[in-house]
């Protein structure tokens, strides 16, 4: 279809239409006044807070049906289409402003800006409190992102179990365990049935699976022809899965179906726990795993997957975000000599510290039984087991965190 | 099945049976002396180049087949098991080494080295030469790396274009197409059937494809209820597709199946070329781009992806490695007030650039065409068409960098 904009309002009463965002911005200040100083807005707030808004930042976030796309609420303005010499000719405070065809009423007061060009923008109050741009705005919404609970072998009797049926039928039940694997990075989801796939049921709950050269599912049992460790009975030490990729996957599903073999237990740690006491105890090791490229790859006869990346990543903040760590994928440093010996003095610490019993989580599955844990967060290892022993057979899926993050702030949205 | 590992060696005259990369490492220069100089192992080799190399990197590669899994090819040893104190007892150089079970037969001289715990390793020259981490073997490797092929509107008529029977057919038609991928980022494949989900034989070829929310493969149509502006008729600006995702999709395949619209014209613009004219013309706003994070997102009722990162990415040499951008989904910057007009004043050259002729490479797709871009490299951009003028159809899906960087590299290590 083609889609018709609304012309610019003509006359300087009528209020503007504006297109709302998807989330709600709530605010319980109000907007005592507003004033232009040297060329920014100045706004005061009824608990004192002064916030002070560039003009372009404003201009680039006009939420009138001209600047947005009503049926997608996506921007069409461009901001280098606006003049070089933008001003504000004026500033005032509204009641409400109108809302457009595909938007709730905006409830509360909005701030409108005539522009030097004669453009007329008008923002939502809450709108307006949630992405001021002053030190003590942005140093609370800093403060209100979630923090990760840290975890080690103290905690193993806590551990998070949610029921299959809950998250398949109640959307609370879904949320909070989305929250957990956020938050922890470790679930049990307990009651899955054992008839193989029935992974799929609650990774398509969250969305889409990530699939891998090794298929959409992967079946975990020892193979006559394996491409893989996985798919021996060996032990396995604690590792991420396909570290080997740019982006590792974000979760890993690991389903039981089957396990009548003897020994193959499963085996957690938490990579961010590791970090945090290297980085405490062990400062110059820290240092060197956030510098150092390690490679990982993933060959067989088909493929050849390569990456190279610090096996602890930090974040634009210095906190640590991402293990990257599987020593049976890890080729060659490719770094000066001179540096080896404070990599591998890292290095060998580092692997020391995943066989702590201080940070390690141990269990057994059972059919019906699933792991779900953040796979660049969680490393995780099995011991080995006999094959000769009896059966065992294990399903796996990958969901990436930018589909649980997405859905978790759709049920968050809807207040589920 | 079970793996049972070689024991150890029990004498010291027979040689080590060693697990043989799945790549060849050819060289025309032999060992000509190894001898231990404060515990390092240096090489001079028969160019006059020396190497030296730390024990704990030797140790850590030891290719027997006690370290190595034959099966797999990957390291089961731990580093962290050496002894605190390794050290060299002897180094010699030996005429070859003796193949295991899996392997070829190592072809040319290795350098054998026995331990002080009385592990023997023995490793063939050509992997020592290409793996040396000496000053100069370092330079090497950095220099043979491939270079991006930057282009602009002078490049229009050296389109490269390929045709669909070959690629689907010939290896090294195939070979021919990545390795273009890879190096301009920018394709034309000719002559795909015009039946819906054609487009999947090229890339099956590759690997599988990449999933959204948006499905495997994606309908570009004008629809009654976009949930993107990609699915309406309006004109769409130069960006990158899902830079809302923490990894963009590598590369997008974009077939024209039907294209009977009046308009619709595409447009494309090397983010590479526009970022080194930027870092040459506008060293500030470069500056500016490469650290200030932005926001994009997609949301609609049923998701909300956002990922936040500077829209020109860097790598660890301080090249540019991606471009991140698309007008229409991008979110309010959260930036201190007093960055924004350093903000926006390289926001707006930035969008300014790809306006510019220079940069603009400008198609109409004809059924049967296929478009196939490096999605984190080079900008696309759609002209408004009309709807009501005629039917127009194009399908596509993304395949991301692991899977082509994957291919070629097999296709290199076959000969294709």
């Amino acid at each position: 279809m083609s889609l018709t904009l609304t012309p610019p309002e003509t006359t300087g009463r009528d209020p503007v239409r504006i297109v709302v965002d998807w989330r709600p911005f709530m605010t319980d200040h109000t907007i005592m006044a507003a004033d232009v100083s040297d060329g920014d807005i100045d706004l005061r707030w009824s608990d004192g807070r002064q916030t002070r808004f560039n003009p372009f930042f404003l201009r680039d976030n006009c939420p009138c049906t001209l600047c947005t796309l009503p049926l997608t609420r996506e921007q069409v303005f461009e901001i280098v289409d606006a003049p070089a010499d933008l001003s504000v000719q004026s500033v005032s405070i509204s009641a409400s402003a109108a809302p457009s065809a595909v938007s709730d009423t905006v409830d509360g007061p909005t701030l409108d800006v005539v522009w030097s060009d004669g453009h007329r923008s008008a923002y939502p109050a809450g709108w307006l409190r949630a992405h001021a741009t002053d030190d003590v705005s942005r140093a609370e919404r800093r403060a209100m992102a979630g923090q990760p609970f840290i975890w080690g072998a103290e905690h193993a009797d806590g551990l998070q179990t949610f029921d299959h049926d809950a998250i398949m039928h109640d959307d609370a039940a879904l949320r909070a365990w989305l929250a957990a694997l956020r938050t922890s990075g470790l679930t049990l989801v307990s009651g899955v049935p054992t008839q193989p796939d029935s992974l799929l049921g609650p990774a398509h709950r969250i969305s889409h699976i990530r699939e891998t050269n090794f298929g959409r599912v992967f079946d975990v049992k020892s193979k006559p022809t394996p491409d893989s460790a996985a798919y021996t009975s060996v032990n396995l030490p604690p590792h991420t899965d396909l570290p080997t990729r740019e982006l590792q996957p974000g979760f890993q599903f690991l389903h039981c179906l089957v396990n009548d073999a003897t020994g193959g237990e499963s085996i957690f740690v938490d990579g961010f726990a590791i970090a945090q006491a290297l980085r405490h105890e062990h400062p110059e090791h820290f240092a060197t795993l956030t510098q150092t490229r390690m490679t990982f790859w993933n060959r067989d006869a088909h493929t050849d997957y390569r990456w190279s990346a610090p096996p602890v990543a930090l974040d634009a903040m210095g906190e640590v975000s991402e293990i990257r760590f599987a020593n049976f994928l890890r080729g060659p440093i490719d770094a000066p000599t001179a540096r080896m010996p404070a990599i591998y003095a890292a290095l060998r610490q580092f692997q020391a510290m995943t066989r702590e019993p201080r940070f390690r989580i141990e269990r057994r599955l059972s059919p019906g039984d699933m792991w779900v844990f953040d796979n660049r967060r969680v490393m995780h290892a099995r011991r080995e087991f006999d094959p000769q022993s009896g059966p065992r057979h294990l399903q796996g899926v990958y969901v990436d965190r930018d589909e649980v993050n997405s859905k978790y702030r759709i049920l968050s949205r809807q207040g589920a």
